[in-house]
C-alpha cells in the first residue's frame, strides 16, 4: 500500500434530516446525508490536496455501503475500512427547532463502528502515514473502540509519526464525566497536537483561563497546543511559539457544525506543509470560516486553490466560479 | 377506567420507506410511517367499531410521541402506553427493490418497547377486557417482554377473559429456533384462540397437514384453532364445529402487509359480536381482503359499513363514496 | 361520560400551504395540514396536562377524518364531534408572500361546521366541563352556529361553569360589522373571562384607551378581562386586581400565527390551576412565546414541564431535550 | 374580434392529486393541476391546429389566474373569460385509491363559474364562430349557467352556426335526475351534433338499444348522432349515413380520464375540415386512443402531424421524437 | 395581425434551481421554471396592462413548447415565436450557495435562440408596434442574431418607432469586451431610449460620473438616458428635462434578479402612456421595488391597480388581497 | 501507478429525469443521476471484484465533480480523469411517456468529453492494464475523441493487451451512417473481443444472419465475437468454439437501460478469471438479468457473492440480503 500523508479513525452515521416540518414528531419526509467527524476531517484534507485515509466499521447493509462510496466518492482512501454482519451502520436524526435549538436523536448504541477493535486495523497503513488523527468520539463508542484508539496511537508513535487529537467531547456517550476526563488526558499525553474547545480544555485542565489550561495541557516537551476561542479566533502555544490569531469574521453563519472539523483540516493541512503554526492556525481559521457558510459538514470546505485566494485577498474567489 | 372490548400489547415502530429510490443506497428521501402488527389489530377493531387498547413502552422523543398520537387519532385508547428516557423508540426501514424482494432493517435492538416489563402493565385494564390479543413477536423481544406476555395472559385467565394468540413468529428476533418453539407453544397452551398461519402451524406442531397441525395446537377443550391458508382462504376447528372458509379473490393485491393483522381484527370482532365460528373467520377473510388492495398496512381496513355491504354483495360501497 | 376541565366548540379546516412557491398561483405542491383556533386551545390544554374536549361538525369525507384523527391524536376528547353527509370539510390555502404579506383563500362557505346547529350539541358533556371556552368566529359561521353558541353558553351558565370568550375577530366572516359587534358584545356580557386584543377591546368597545375599553367590557361584576398587548404583554382587571404583565421578548419569531391560542390556553390552564390572575396571564404569555418561535399553529405548544422550566428561569430545558 | 374555429364554454377548476398516498385522509402532499371537460377539448382543437376559445367565469384568486394561464398557454383564446370577486374559483381532489375506485371531492359549490349568466357572455364572439361546443355540465352548476347556454345555443342558432353538444350526465351536480333528463333533451333538440355514451343515450331516451337510442335522440332532420361506445368504438348516424367505426386498441391504458374529451376534439377537427362523418369518428377515435395512454387531462393529445402518422400508419412517431 | 404596443424580442431558457441543497453538486432535486430577461419585460407589461409581444426561436422539443406556453399564459403574444429542429432550446442552473454567491451554469451555446437569423423576423409584425425593445444580450449569441438585431431596429427605425435598449451586458457570451463595447454602442446610437445601469454606462463610455456618461451616450437630439443608480435611483436625462428620482427602499430583498426587467417594464410603460419621463422613471423603480420582494423574475410584477396603489400610498395593496 | 485489470475510456453525463410527470413538458420536478456505457462497465466490473479504472474529461463545474465522486464511490479508478474549463460536463434530459416510448434530450454537443484528445490520455495507465474496454460511442463524440479511441487501442496492442470492444452504435450521434460503418469496422478489426447486438453485427457486415455476420466480424484469427440476440440470449464464436448461451428469464424487467453494460462487465470477469468462453457469456447473462430487475443503469448490477449464487442456484441470494 501507498502510504499517505494522514489517516484518522472514527465512526461515520447515515444523518436523516427533516426536509418539511421542523420537528420530527410533525415532519412526514427525511433526506439523507452523511455525518462524522473524522471523515469531514479526512474529507477536507482530500480537497485540500492531501492524501487522507479513514478508517472504520461499517454495517453490511445498503446504508453502510453509503457512507463508505460517499466517503470514497470524495476522494478519501477506504482500504482501512471493514464490513460486519454482527451490527448495523449507526443512523442518527437531527431536529433543527430554531437557529440555537438543536436535538439529535442516535441509533448508534451497539453500532457496527462500536464493534471496531485493534486487530481491525491495518498496522502498515497507520504506521506509514506522516499524522494519526484522532478525536475524543472514538474512545467513547465501547470498550473496544477505546483499545482500538490506543493501538493506533500506539502504532504511530512506534514509527514516529504525528498524533493529533482533537477532544471532542460527548458527554452523552461517555456513561461517566470522570471516566471521560481520564481516558481523554491519557490520550492527551500522547498526542503531540492537541485541538481542544476553550469549555474542553476547561473540563480536562481545571483551568478555565484558556492559557493556564493549554499550558497543564502540554504535559511533555514538544507537544503543541491549540485552544478554539469561538469568533475570537484560537490560542496556540508550543515549545517554539505562542499567541492568538484572530477569527474570521463572517457574515453569514449559515451552518456552524462542522467547524471544529474544518479547522482541524485546516491545521493540519499547515503542519503537512511545514508552515508555521500561527500560519497553520491561520489556515484552521479559514478553512472554519468557509465551513459556516454554507448548509453541510463538508459542503463548505474550499480546494486549496480558493483556501489561497481567500487568505490572500480575504474574499471568496467568486470571479473563478461564476 | 371504562373497560374495553380488546386489549392489545406489543411494539409499534417507525417505518421509514424511500420514496425517490428502490435501493435505500441510492435512495436520498425517505418517508415516516408506522408498523406494528398490534396496533394494527387494534385500529382494525377500532375501525370496525369495538373499543380496543394498545399498551406499549414508548422512547420519551419525538418519534414515541409520533407513533402515539397516530394510534391515538386512529380512535385505540392509549391509556395503557408508557413512556421510558431510557432507550429509544425502535424503527425500521423497507426497501423494495421489486415486488417480491422485499428487505428490512430494523433499529429495534434495545429499544424501548423491549424494556417493557410485567410491572408497566396496567392490571385491571387488561382483566376488565373482554378479549386480550397477544402476538408471538412480543415475547421475542427481550425476557422481560416475555415475562410481561405471561403476565398479561395470566391477569386474562385469572378475570376468565378470552385470550387470543397469533404466532408471527419472526425467526430473525428469536436467537434460537428451539427456543422460539418452545415459548410460542407454551403460550398456545394458555390461549383460547390460536391464529396461526399455515406454516407456523407446521413449525409449531411439526405437522405439515394442517388439519392435523390444528388438532396438535388443541391442547385442551375449548381452545379453538383457525389456520390461514393464503388465497385458500382459511380452516377453522373448535369443539364444536370445523370447515374451510374459502378465500376472497383479490383482483389487485396492491401490498399484502398487514393482511394477517386485518385477518386477526376481522375474526375477533366476529367474536365479540357472537356471531358463529365460521362467519367470524369470513370476516376475518374479508378485512384481509380490503386490507391488501390498498398501500399501507392500515388504510384499506373497512368501516363496520363497508365490511357488511362487501359480506352482503361482494362489492366496495363505491356508491356511497365517490 | 367523565366531565372534562376545558369543552370547546368550532370549526377546524384542512389547511394547505405551499412548499415550493410563494405564490399560490405559480406553486407545484401543497402540504396538507389543519387550522382552527378553538382546537389549537384545546390541544395547548391537553398539552399543558389538563382534560380538553373540542366539539365540531365535519365532512364525512377523508379531510373530515383526517381533522378528527389529528386532534384526537393529541389527546384531545372528541366524543362531540358529528359528521353530516350533507356539506364538506372547510379547508383553505395559506399565501406567504413575505414576512408581513400573507394572504388566505377559503372554502368553508357553507363547510360542514357551518351546518352545526343545537341540537347537535352534547348537554352534559358540555355542562358538566369546568370551562366553557368560545371564540368569536363560530358565531360568525352561520345562524345556525350562532345559536349554537348561545345554547352552549347557556347550558354553561346553567350548570354554574366558566365561560371563557375570545372575541378572534374576523370581519370578512361577518357580512356587516354592526352585526359584529352587536353579537360579540352579547356574547361578551354572558363571558366571565373575555380575552380581547387591543384592537378588539377598541372595536366592541369604541374605547381606544385598553383600561377604559376592559372597564366597558366588564358589564357585570364578576367578570375578568384580559387584553392582550402584543409584545407589550397584557393588562388584566377583575374586581380583585388589575395590572400589567409584560411581554416576554422573543429572539426569533418564527411564526406568529397561533400565539393568542397559546395565550388562551395559559390563562385557562392558571384559572384552572387556581394561580392568581397575575400568574395566570403570565402563564398566557409564556406559552404565546413557545408557539411563536416554531412554525405551525400548535407544534410549538409547551408540556406542563418545559412550561414551568421556562418560567421559572426564562429559558428552553435543552439540557433535557437534547 | 377575429373569429375563431370553436368557441367553447364551461367551468375548469384546479385540481389536487395526492402525490404520497392513495388515501387523501393519509397524504401529506397534493399536487396542482387544472380539470375541466370543455378546457380539454378546447386544449385539444388547439393542438390539432384549429383556432378555439374558451368563455368562462374565474374567481380573482391566484387559482382563477392559474386556470387562466394554463388554458392560453395552451394556444386557447382566452378573450372571452371574466374574472368575479364574489366567488372563488372552484377546486377538486382526486383520490385514487386503485384503478377502479377513484373518489373525487368537490369545492364548486357556488363556484365563480356557477355564476356565469347570459350576460357574461361575449355575444359577436359566440355567433361569429364556426362552431359552438357545449356540455351537459354546465347547465347543471346553476340556473343562471342553465341560461348561459341556452343563450349561446340561441346565439350561435341565429348566426347559422353548427352546435355540437356533448352531454356528460354527472348525476351528482343535478339534483334531480328528471330535471336533469328534461333539460339535456331540451338542449340535444337545438343540437345539430350529440355525442353521447352508450349509457347517456340510454338515459336521455329510455332506448337501451344504441341504434334505437340515436334514432330517438336525432328529433329533426339534419342532426347528427354519435354514441360513443366504450372499446368497440362508435355508431354514427345522420341523414347522410351510419356505422360503426371500431375502436383502436390501446396496449397500456395510463389514464382513461380525458378520452371523451379527445373524442369530440377529433370529431369536431374532422366536421372542420369537411371530412367525412365516418372520417370524422376516425380522429375521435384516434385522439382518445393518445389521450388514455398518457397521464393527464390533455396531455396525450397529439399535433396533426402525430395524429395523422397515426390514422395511416397504426404507429406512434417514435422516429420523430425520439 | 393586429399592432401591438410593444415588440421584443430574445432568448429565454428553461431554468433549473435546486431546491434541497444549494449546491449542485450535491443537490438532488431540480425544479424547472423559465429565465429571460425580454420576456420578463414582455410579461412586465402585459401585467400592467399593455400588448407586447415576444420574438424567439425554440428548440422543437418539451422545453421549447414549456417556454412558449409559459410566456403566452401571461398573456404575451407569441406569434413571432418559430421552432428548428436544428438546435436545443436552451437551458441553465441556478447555484445559490449564499446571499451574495450565486453561480449560473449555461447549455445555451448554439441554442436555438442563437439561430435566431433576420429572416426570421416578422416583418410587420415589428414595424407596427409602438415600441421596440431589445437588450444587449441578443446580439451577444451569435452573428445571426445580431444581425437580427439590427434588421429589427432598421425596421423600428424606418417606420418611425420607438427603439428602447437595454445593454445588459454579459460579459460571459461576449468573446472579448472590445466587440461588446462596439457593438453596443452601435446600438445606442441607434436607440430612442437607452437604460444602463450605472457600470454599464462607464464601460460604454469610459465616463465613471453617471451625468458625463449619460451625456456621453447621448450621440444625437431627441435621445433619452436613464441610468440605473442602484438603491439611489435612478438618473434621466433628456432634451426636455434631467434629475434624479430617488429609489423606494425595500425592507426584505428576496431576490434581486428581474429588477432590472421591471424597471424597464415601468419605464416603457409610462411613455406608453405619456406620462412624463421623471414619472416614467418612478413607475420603474416602483415595479423593480415590486419584483425584488418576491422569488422569481416575473412572480413579483405588480398589476396596474396594484402599482398605481403603491404609488399613491407607498403601500401594497393587503386591504384587497387578504 | 498499479495497473489494473480493466480500463475503459468515454463521456458520462448527470441524468435528469422527472419524478412528477411523464412529459418533460408539464414536469415540474427532475431527479439528477448520471449515465455513460462506459462507467456502467467499470462500475459493474468494481463491483464483481475486479480493479477498473476510467478515463473522461470532465467540465470543471458541480456537474463534473458528481459524475466524478460517484463514479470514484463506487471504486473505481478516476485517476485518469482530466478536467477542463474550456467546455461544460455533458447532461441529458430522460423523458419516459410510456414503457415502451422513452425520448432523451441531450446537452452533449462541445461538452468537456467531447475535447478528449489523444493528449490527455495516461499512457502507461492503458498500456499496464489487462484489458481496454472502449465502445463505439466515442469516437462518434468528435475527432479528437476518434483519434483518442485509436491512440488508446494502440497503447493496448503494443502492450500485448486484450481489447474489447462494445459497438454500442447511436446513429444521432454519428451525422452518417456510411463513416459510422467504416470507423466502427475498423476498430472491430484491431479488437480482440467484440461484442455486438444483433443489429449492430448486420449493420457492420451487412449479413443479417447473426452467424455470419460474427464470421464478417473476425477478420484475422484470435479474434472472438459474441453477439447478443436479446432475450434468446447470445452467440459466441471463437477460435477454438462456438454456440448459443440461452437468455435467463426474467419476471418482471423493470429497466433495460443499463443491460448491455451488464452483460458487458459480466463476459470481461469471465475473461479476467480465465473461465471457458461460454462461461464467460453466461456471466455477461446473468449480469444483465440482475441490472434490467431494478431501476438504474447501475444499481441492479451484482456482488461476486450475488452473482455466483445466482448462477449456481438461479435464485437471488434472499436469504444473506433479508
Amino acid at each position: 500500500m501507498e502510504s499517505l500523508d494522514v489517516v484518522t479513525l472514527g465512526e461515520t452515521m447515515v444523518l436523516f434530516g427533516s426536509s418539511d416540518h421542523a420537528s420530527l414528531e410533525y415532519a412526514n419526509t427525511m433526506q439523507k446525508q452523511i455525518g462524522g467527524a473524522e471523515s469531514n476531517v479526512a474529507i477536507g484534507l482530500a480537497r485540500l490536496g492531501h492524501s487522507s485515509g479513514w478508517i472504520s466499521k461499517l454495517g453490511d447493509d445498503p446504508f453502510g455501503k453509503y457512507v463508505h462510496k460517499f466517503i470514497r466518492g470524495e476522494g478519501v482512501d477506504t482500504r482501512g475500512v471493514t464490513y460486519t454482519k454482527q451490527a448495523p451502520t449507526g443512523i442518527f436524526f437531527k431536529e433543527k427547532l430554531s437557529a440555537d435549538h438543536v436535538n439529535v436523536y442516535y441509533y448508534r448504541h451497539q453500532s457496527a463502528a462500536s464493534l471496531m477493535e485493534p486487530v481491525d486495523l491495518p498496522d502498515s497503513y497507520i504506521s506509514s502515514a506522516k499524522i494519526l488523527h484522532i478525536t475524543g468520539i472514538t474512545p467513547a463508542l465501547s470498550e473496544s473502540c477505546q483499545d482500538a484508539i490506543f493501538h493506533a496511537i500506539h502504532l504511530a508513535k512506534e514509527a514516529g509519526r504525528t498524533v493529533v487529537f482533537d477532544p471532542n467531547i460527548r458527554y452523552k456517550l461517555w456513561g461517566n464525566k470522570e471516566e471521560a476526563k481520564q481516558v481523554l488526558n491519557q490520550i492527551a499525553e500522547l498526542a503531540d497536537i492537541i485541538l481542544p474547545g476553550v469549555d474542553e480544555a476547561a473540563f480536562l485542565t481545571g483551568e478555565t483561563d484558556y492559557e493556564k489550561a493549554a499550558e497543564a495541557l502540554k504535559t511533555h516537551k514538544g507537544q503543541t497546543v491549540v485552544v478554539k476561542l469561538g469568533e475570537e479566533g484560537a490560542y496556540y502555544t508550543s515549545a517554539e511559539s505562542s499567541g492568538i490569531v484572530p477569527g474570521i469574521p463572517v457574515k453569514n453563519v449559515v451552518d456552524p457544525v462542522g467547524a471544529g472539523d474544518g479547522f482541524a483540516a485546516g491545521v493540519i493541512s499547515g503542519v503537512l506543509d511545514e508552515v508555521s503554526l500561527e500560519e497553520a492556525v491561520e489556515r484552521g481559521n479559514a478553512v472554519g470560516a468557509f465551513v459556516v457558510q454554507m448548509n453541510g459538514d463538508v459542503e463548505g470546505v474550499p480546494t486549496r486553490v480558493q483556501l489561497q485566494s481567500f487568505i490572500d485577498s480575504g474574499e471568496r474567489l467568486s470571479d473563478v466560479e461564476r
